[in-house]
């Protein structure tokens, strides 16, 4: 097997194939990244078992050439050293060379390494998704459904099937939803002529933060499919394939109240920056309380006490206020995270009682909908 | 006691004088902050009792306005608040306010802090170093010196004096010198009509480590005095108390071979980085060993073996040799250490055989001297 191939075209698939790889897997396979050369290109393989990264670079792309000299072979090579030395070669190219022995080296410049490799019988075949049966979505709307819902899964293993985020495509509309069971988030969307149905499934919250951090802001498409236990994600240089959650979803649709005894718009930033503040104060605590006093008029008083340090009080003008007064307490970690999450610069929240959950969403986009359980103080 | 201040100003303050807070003092109110208002300023200070660190606003500074509404006074508030405080603030001022409760409130537009505030009676004394016989250095050049020597004190405390760096000041030369007994880092400069000789002090390697951090890249001079188990760097806003270590540091001139037998020139990058590639097979053995051959011709072979993973090997060329071959084997973490520490572009290494310390220079610049001393593997 050989192959001299540009540096940085060869730094960034390790990086990212690098992302599904740990050192601590129960394989030790598992601990080493795979490279198979073939005549069309190079293809990097990371795998911890629950995620599996394949990233493939072309011989030659755009008419510039990527990939050279190349005998076709697979070799295992100890991804604890491996991205290092590439990174830290000294020339814009890189020789790779594996002799019948296992016996790797790598060159470049006067830089010569010497590295035993693995055979790769030893590594797992992974799973083969069918990609027929697939819908496209634009990678940045992708990243964007992520981030709205992610952060809101279970980090508790009690309730494994909560530590996922279920996503759902019926009747041509594409659901994320995430609860912990304090806090709901969901971002909706239309699919036109999805050409599947996702009844119910569950990925794991940990695969799609990685996919986020993989996936480039690009206007390319993303192509997505489903099996019984698996979901990949393919773009033109990566598939990414997580496994699912086993279980069922726990019904959402009824938690979200549908009617509303109090609507109070605000801009986002500036009550974003009033509920920091208000948290300031006690640190420690893991969701620390705020306090929401809306008297009618559209003064809204912000504040928390924590009786060791002091006690904070912040005033902020609501844009419009309709329906009954709201005095509720709630976690200020939730609705910063709720906040964060919605990228518009003017928010709705409506309140149902001090005791029920209360909904936050865009002003003007339906599609987003965030939902926090209130903590009882008043 | 009260004040006005610009938020920018005391954000400022607040961040250098945290570097001074620990929260695992053993002396309680040294978790706090002072705050001591007088009519032409208000100054900060911050000491976990090794060093101490006074930051000074002046209300006024070229024309412009940084403190008003002065009630004088002195405060002690929670470090561990007051920094998030002011820096989520949301306008550009800042009103404190203490009644005779030491109840303390801050106030910026609309949001409003309510702190218990600790009596300053508590907080202990600062020595007072006496400034009139002192001298001065460009802050610039005193970072410099700082950054050349103390990578190299002792993290053991098996030896506490070698934990700090070595100051002399005698016959007009300045010189800091550092080791941990593998190796050592000395630079010395001329100080012009020195009012003062400092025959041997030793000055903690962490509080010039945050001193380093603290000062800015300026022009500007540090006026630095020293009393028998005190050294305070003064500049225009700032005073940084450190305590000294106690106890004689070793007699290092004797350390420095005064001949050699080989004499190589190279230049520094290309060093550094034949160094790093060649480290980097061997992770976890603190003190990674390259072996470094020189055979005579001006190739020089750097190379290194672990023999689990693998073996590296790198040719680079001498720009001058002169003297007897070479075969030597080191740490790539002190070479590496001492090569950063050169800010020249070639270096001169001398050697005076294969288990004797060689010494590292820039090319032109005697004032600057890294010592290693050699493993032996061959």
């Amino acid at each position: 097997m050989r192959f001299t191939i540009q540096r940085d075209k060869l730094i960034n698939g390790v990086s990212n194939v690098m992302k599904a790889i740990s050192a601590r897997t129960v394989i030790p396979i598992l601990t080493g990244m795979k490279i198979e050369v073939k005549n069309h290109g190079v293809t990097l393989t990371g795998s911890d078992s629950d995620i599996s990264i394949e990233y493939y670079i072309p011989i030659e792309e755009d008419g510039i050439v990527h990939v050279e000299n190349i005998e076709e072979g697979t070799i295992i090579l100890q991804a604890k050293y491996f991205p290092d030395i590439v990174r830290k070669l000294p020339e814009s190219t890189v020789d790779i060379v594996v002799d019948d022995q296992l016996n790797v080296r790598i060159t470049s410049g006067k830089a010569e390494f010497n590295l035993n490799g693995q055979s790769a019988e030893e590594y797992p075949q992974l799973p083969k998704v069918q990609t027929e049966n697939s819908f496209e979505l634009p990678i940045d709307l992708l990243k964007s459904m992520i981030k709205q819902t992610v952060f809101a899964v279970s980090t508790m293993e009690t309730r494994p099937i909560l530590t996922g985020v279920n996503l759902k495509l019926v009747d041509n509309s594409l659901s994320f939803t995430a609860t912990d069971s304090h806090r709901l988030a969901r971002r909706e969307i239309p699919v036109s002529n999805a050409p599947i149905e996702i009844s119910q499934i569950v990925v794991p919250g940990k695969s799609l933060n990685e996919l986020n951090k993989i996936l480039g802001d690009s206007e390319e498409t993303v192509e997505i499919s489903v099996t019984n236990n698996q979901i990949l994600f393919r773009t033109k240089h990566l598939n990414f394939l997580s496994r699912l959650l086993d279980g069922n979803y726990p019904e959402t649709s009824r938690l979200i109240p549908e009617q509303s005894k109090t609507k109070i718009q605000l801009k986002t930033k500036e009550l974003l920056g009033t509920i920091d503040r208000a948290s300031l104060l006690a640190k420690e605590e893991r969701n620390n309380v705020v306090k929401f006093n809306a008297p009618g008029n559209s003064m809204i008083e912000i504040s928390s006490n924590s009786p060791e340090v002091g006690n904070v009080v912040e005033e902020i003008t609501a844009d419009q206020m309709e329906g009954e007064d709201v005095k509720i307490s709630f976690s200020s970690k939730y609705m910063i995270d709720a906040l964060k999450a919605i990228e518009y610069d003017e928010v709705q929240i409506e309140f149902t009682g001090a005791m029920r959950p209360f909904i936050i969403r865009p002003v003007g986009d339906d599609s987003i909908l965030q939902l926090i359980l209130p903590v009882r103080t008043y």
